[in-house]
């Protein structure tokens, strides 16, 4: 079941396709975000990494109480994010990223980020933790870890309305292809990070 | 306006009060989660630390797509959250915490804390995080900071379904009362955590 926000993004019914997950085989040709759910509850289940997606905002205007059965939301909106959709911890470090896929081929377009993420994940730099970015191209299904630091210096340099994916390939770091976790990007963030160095 | 969970407890018009809530006296009489909303409002604004409340996980079934108008909600559920309220970076190191308050006097109520709570709390700290709970005692206004893994001490030393305040006194820190922010809470994580030693 799917569903559009209104800005034309398709919503996915992530709670319980999430919850549902089976990390690996089953994974193949998800999106994005299944994908990265079903590898954080692995980094979870492993002791790796605590990382959660945060719940999808809504803005709840009315609510029904039928007797006897839970509290029924009746009228509700959806609210844009005032952060990214992840965080959490690993070795100690602050996590923030934030993932999106595109199904262009060669760029990667800027509006997939918005100005306001961008002003989170800055001031988690500033703060000390590692903030990043998780880009998929579809298409080739090549996956990208990219400092935040760095797609604002790619979107400062340049005067198109996307970034290319040879400057996020020279910048960022490939996420090797993997199948448990599907999307391995840990051994990425510390290679980008150098925090093994 | 306000509504209630199936658990009874009171739901607040989270989003609205905390983007109109203005920082200071106007929130005299306000909920635990109304202060610390504005608290950390006030910490991001004057670039101190970056926490966020998680928004309330809700689960989605069915939406409306009326002509030229945003998305509505038309079905929806309270979700259990699977991790604490609050998280976020302070001098780079991980924050995540769940604020609590209680009508009683001399006690704090263990239910009111859930166990998938402490459990994510635990993982946090096993992963070099600062893990902790915001405890108010709505009586006396008295607010209380206490390591998550103390909270732990504490419940598995009981035979009660509460703990001492006292106890937690003696754990934990007092916050010190203040008007800007209303929930003065990291100097009392950094005692706690020996941050400056």
């Amino acid at each position: 079941m799917a569903f559009r926000y209104p800005n034309g993004k398709l919503y996915e019914k992530k709670v319980t396709t999430s919850k549902k997950t089976d990390d690996g085989n089953a994974n193949r040709g998800m999106t994005l975000e299944d994908d990265l759910n079903a590898s954080i509850h692995h980094y979870l289940q492993i002791g790796k990494a605590v990382i959660h997606k945060k719940p999808t905002p809504v803005q709840i205007v009315s609510v029904d109480y039928p007797k006897r059965t839970r509290a029924k939301i009746t009228e509700a909106y959806f609210r844009q994010a005032s952060t990214t959709d992840y965080n959490g911890i690993y070795k100690g470090y602050h996590l923030d990223f934030e993932a999106k896929e595109t199904h262009q081929k060669q760029s990667f377009p800027l509006k997939n980020i918005h100005d306001h993420q961008m002003e989170h994940l800055n001031a988690v730099t500033a703060h000390g933790g590692l903030a990043f970015l998780i880009l998929r191209f579809a298409h080739s299904k090549e996956t990208y870890v990219l400092k935040a630091e760095d797609f604002m210096k790619l979107k400062t340099e340049t005067d198109r309305k996307s970034i290319k994916k040879d400057d996020i390939a020279t910048l960022g770091i490939f996420v090797n292809p993997s199948i448990l976790p599907t999307i391995d990007f840990l051994p990425a963030v510390e290679q980008l990070f150098r925090l093994n160095v």
